[in-house]
């Protein structure tokens, strides 16, 4: 059992890459003599490692460093088929990709993914737990899938029937919370206390990260953008109200829209035709391109982020749809600060999700290393 | 200078009230010896003293808890004439109360509250810090205003001006942000670690309690929901863009739309007017509470609130304008959740505003005791 200070201070190392006693001290405000005993049990522990000797003006200063391997975690995207599989270490390095069937059984994928584990550790121990990312609301202790209509769930104990078969600590989480810890864990963003990421595919999640933790709202619904009234009195949505984000500018509801108007359902497809003047693709991408942008305006007036991440796949928004989205951001929050929003667009691949599974379980590690060390057998 | 979990200890017993040395322990993760010599400390200091005995099975125990008189603040609210001064304990105890003249000279201000002192302190010691509360957006250090139209200030370093004058630390805030703080450290809902308060008066304001802290956003910016696009393509706002809530549901906007008809700016009578069945006056009161109802569904689905609590005054929300604002929220939010939210308007008066500037110098004596800790001459 580590206490909150030596808990702290792995959080610190996590997101700054090692940092020597001195600067701990400065961080956390403890002595310099208080932080020597606390990191002391951190190294006996095996959590840190001396990494890198700096040399300055005075005696050269020892780094500490988060030991990789000291920790696995397994990170499983249940989003599409297929499901892929990853395996990181404490420091979110990928050491290996496995890809497994498809099954909307929570049971069968906790079966799944135990027949896929030997493969993708190749014999690596000290997996300490697993986390599985997917698209539907997670309720607050990232156990029960309280909805999800890809899978078809409703108030599913999915985390724990997964656990019975896998024998490993499992969390389960809302796909795009998953991406947004995974960048502050083990992404290019961990220097960012706050930010909010905006991941557009089929459907459209959100996940914030506030004081360098996933904030998950106090039910677990923190990010539902996707049902936010955009359009008052708009198109009728699968959740029972109307006008919601969701209808107008998912991919599937941009696909819907173009089928409708006897156009192509790819959004690339219609990209094309709007670039060539084609009136009824751009109004399409138009109006999920306001819809969009003004959900994203709506965050930014509401937590004042201090960074948007809209990521997005195939290029989805490398045209006109990412070009009005942008435009209706800054048209609709205050003036005096449009034009200084730190906005960033990104592709990514389907790895993504099962990167940022694992960072949930990872996170989890953190907060608890010693009850959640266990090996796989 | 007190450590990290010293200041942790702190900041849990002002929310829970007073806590045993076993409490402490269960609470911060550290061992019972570790939390008998910090809290020594902090005894030490005159932070804390012993208020109670525990009696149960086994030895009784005794709980420590704030001491309230080991600093005192001065919150004062810039909100409207006459200027509302109280000084308060650490405990949010009120203990006195004095007014002062209107001025939006910061310095000036300065002048008059150093005035004031010696009335509303009555010879108490150790005030710690000063407190103001504004219409306004003020910078993450809560030094400069940014922006007022109310005061016409545009980045004006006001706290530093009103300390010249004043000679004690002093800090200034939004004034919604700072009603959101006060109920966290002073008022009835210290144990909610979430939640999202909206102001409605002449103008709208919001401030957000995140993980038990006032969470201002990167820029000061969080809850800036006037400015938020309620009504694409509505009416022109002072701020520059269009639709903005301010246009619609401020209780300035519905004189001006009352006044527009013909009709009584005065809420009051334009509720009177409604309920006699007075077309016109239903439909301003109707647009502002589907405004309002609108822009709270949007921060229940974008960052989940354990509570939403809706200030006005003088009754503003009791008629038509609060019973459309509740059925609207509960319209935009995802249909599951929906009338499971736990959503409270309350009536205040203008003393609110000075009670959450004085929990705005608290909140800083908290975070560092030592340095904020002085006397009045």
């Amino acid at each position: 059992m580590f206490n909150p200070v030596q808990l702290q201070m792995l959080r610190l190392i996590s997101e700054a890459g090692p940092l020597s006693r001195t600067e701990l001290a400065g961080r956390t405000g403890m002595s310099k003599a208080a932080v020597s005993l606390l990191t002391r049990e951190l190294l006996d522990g095996g959590l840190l490692a001396e990494t890198e000797t700096v040399r300055g003006t005075g005696r050269p200063s020892i780094r500490l460093g988060l030991l990789g391997s000291s920790a696995h975690f397994v990170g499983v995207s249940l989003v599409e088929a297929p499901v892929v599989m990853v395996l990181t270490d404490l420091n979110g390095k990928l050491l290996g990709r496995h890809e497994i069937d498809w099954s909307n059984d929570a049971s069968e994928v906790g079966r799944l993914i135990a027949a896929g584990l030997p493969a993708l550790t190749a014999g690596r121990a000290n997996v300490a737990g697993v986390g599985v990312a997917l698209s539907g609301y997670v309720d607050p202790s990232q156990t029960r899938c309280l909805k999800s209509t890809l899978l078809g769930w409703q108030d599913v104990p999915a985390a724990s029937l997964m656990e019975a078969e896998i024998g490993l600590p499992t969390a389960i989480e809302n796909d795009a919370k998953a991406v947004a810890l995974g960048e502050r864990l083990f992404g290019a963003i961990r220097d960012k206390g706050s930010f909010s990421l905006i991941s557009v595919g089929d459907g459209i999640g959100c996940g914030h990260i506030i004081n360098g933790r996933l904030y998950r709202g106090s039910h677990g619904g923190a990010g539902e953008i996707a049902h936010a009234t955009i359009e008052p009195d708009g198109l009728p949505c699968r959740c029972g109200k109307r006008g919601c984000l969701d209808t107008v500018a998912s991919l599937m509801a941009i696909q819907s829209s173009a089928r409708t108007a006897g156009l192509p359902g790819d959004v690339k497809a219609l990209e094309q035709l709007a670039s060539n003047g084609h009136g009824e693709a751009i109004a399409i991408l138009h109006r999920a391109g306001a819809a969009l942008g003004l959900a994203i305006a709506q965050i930014i007036q509401i937590i004042d982020p201090e960074r948007i991440i809209v990521t997005h796949r195939h290029g989805a928004l490398d045209g006109l749809y990412g070009t009005v989205t942008r435009a209706t951001i800054e048209a609709n929050v205050l003036p005096r600060i449009a034009g200084e929003i730190d906005i960033q667009f990104r592709h990514v691949s389907a790895d993504i999700w099962a990167r940022g599974a694992a960072s949930i379980a990872a996170d989890k590690f953190l907060s608890n290393p010693v009850l959640h060390q266990k090996d796989v057998v």
